[in-house]
């Protein structure tokens, strides 16, 4: 049997929202460096990359896990950027992308979590939510977009529903990419200055930021009421991306080792076999 | 505003299991007659259906409610024979049937309630399960197909599930097709014996008829554990297949007209346009 030794270093727990805790998020902070230095974190995070590759290889050989990444960020939060420094290496084969943009009239027809866990990962596949369920309690909440009765309900919904992918056998692992309103102000600037960043500038974005602190309170709960034992939130500081990405790159390390997996047996006989 | 009076006149609370309460299967009938002749009932469920494919109608219109009705059975409890003398007249644009026979590998892979979500219905639609998410706590459960501390907590991921499709605008109504161990013998000796009814016989009928006390048990704790407000099921007495009709078309009307829906308005000043 093949098994990967463990390799991560780095001690998660700062960063893991506790169940069942009133959380304040002015307590936690958006600009982490870790102590190191970031040449020093870009080859750690690109050692942890291979790692995740060879992981990934053996979740799909053996086919027995299924892993949901869910992520959501304050808007320039850094969600498309973390994806691609941190999975820049698997198998696009086992690993699957879900954005989930502003519904379709299909997808309104339906209840928030239809079109969310018909995207659930299957045995062997690693699945990262690029916005999810969670904009049914942000977005949602924060422009009225239903009833409060009843977005106020979709926290227990979203327990209920997180708790069923677990106990069929999904690992789940969620990663709020937090930032600073300040950072925030000079990632939309850049957006305006430089000509290879004018094509993510959405005056949209201008919109929402003028919501700012009702957005920090709907995370806020979001942290608050969601993050379960089974499925625990990460609060990522988020604003140096080097550290973002190290950090998130060691938790999604970490979260495949604790998997325990082996490669499956051989077939029997096998090394007496050549090829002629 | 057009709308469709009542028209519903049997009293369904004699078949609705009691949410909380103990469950003996034995106590609910097979044969009952509710006091009719068959004649008689036929028509009644002919005009019901009448009235079902009028709602129905409404429905779709409207576009506003969503509509899930469950069917389960013993093995020849009639669950086919249901759904094409109840919705017989209806408009198939608005109106699905979802069968769930044994899983594919596909579906294998992800969590149990992922292969019915997808069939949950939109707003304006009816869906009929055709069997159902509640396989996964019957055979699976008579068959060892997962452990116990498995199965064990699938009750209660059922009961979220449904909740959120009620919070979220579906109306659920659950039907268990309730056959005497007799008269599940004769059906399938009719099969055996009548050339037209050949083609349904399958042998594993007479190997799951082995396990009628394991099911009965299944069907029991079915019954009590997810029965709740929000989705409550009714024992619907089937040994005679005139009033199982009668009884099932009854309560889909009654449900429909508790919508209490409305055509939608017409647009302002169509009544003064003349087509030329």
């Amino acid at each position: 049997m093949v098994r990967i030794k463990q390799a991560v270093q780095m001690d998660h727990s700062p960063y893991l929202v506790p169940t069942g805790q009133p959380v304040d998020l002015r307590a936690w902070t958006t600009d982490d460096d870790g102590g190191l230095d970031k040449r020093a974190a870009k080859d750690r995070t690109d050692d942890l990359n291979d790692r995740i590759e060879a992981l990934q290889e053996l979740l799909f050989a053996e086919g027995r896990h299924k892993v949901l990444v869910i992520i959501q960020a304050t808007d320039t939060g850094g969600k498309d950027g973390t994806i691609r420094h941190v999975f820049d290496k698997v198998n696009p084969q086992g690993v699957k992308v879900a954005s989930f943009k502003k519904p379709t009239e299909e997808e309104l027809g339906h209840d928030y979590l239809w079109r969310v866990h018909r995207h659930a990962p299957k045995s062997g596949e690693i699945t990262i939510f690029n916005r999810s369920h969670y904009e049914d309690v942000l977005v949602v909440r924060v422009h009225d977009l239903v009833p409060p009765e009843q977005w106020e309900r979709r926290y227990e919904h979203i327990n209920a529903f997180e708790r069923l992918l677990t106990d069929e056998g999904t690992t789940i692992v969620k990663l709020f990419l937090h930032i600073s309103k300040d950072e925030q102000r000079e990632r939309l600037q850049d957006r305006l200055d430089e000509a290879d960043k004018n094509w993510k500038f959405d005056s949209g974005d201008l919109r929402e930021r003028a919501h700012w602190d009702q957005y920090q309170e709907a995370f806020r709960v979001m942290l608050e009421r969601t993050s379960t034992v089974h499925a625990p939130w990460y609060v990522i500081p988020a604003d140096r991306k080097w550290f973002r990405n190290l950090l998130v790159s060691e938790i999604i390390a970490a979260t495949l080792e604790q998997l325990d997996m082996a490669f499956p047996p051989a077939e029997e006989g096998i090394r007496d076999l050549v090829i002629e």
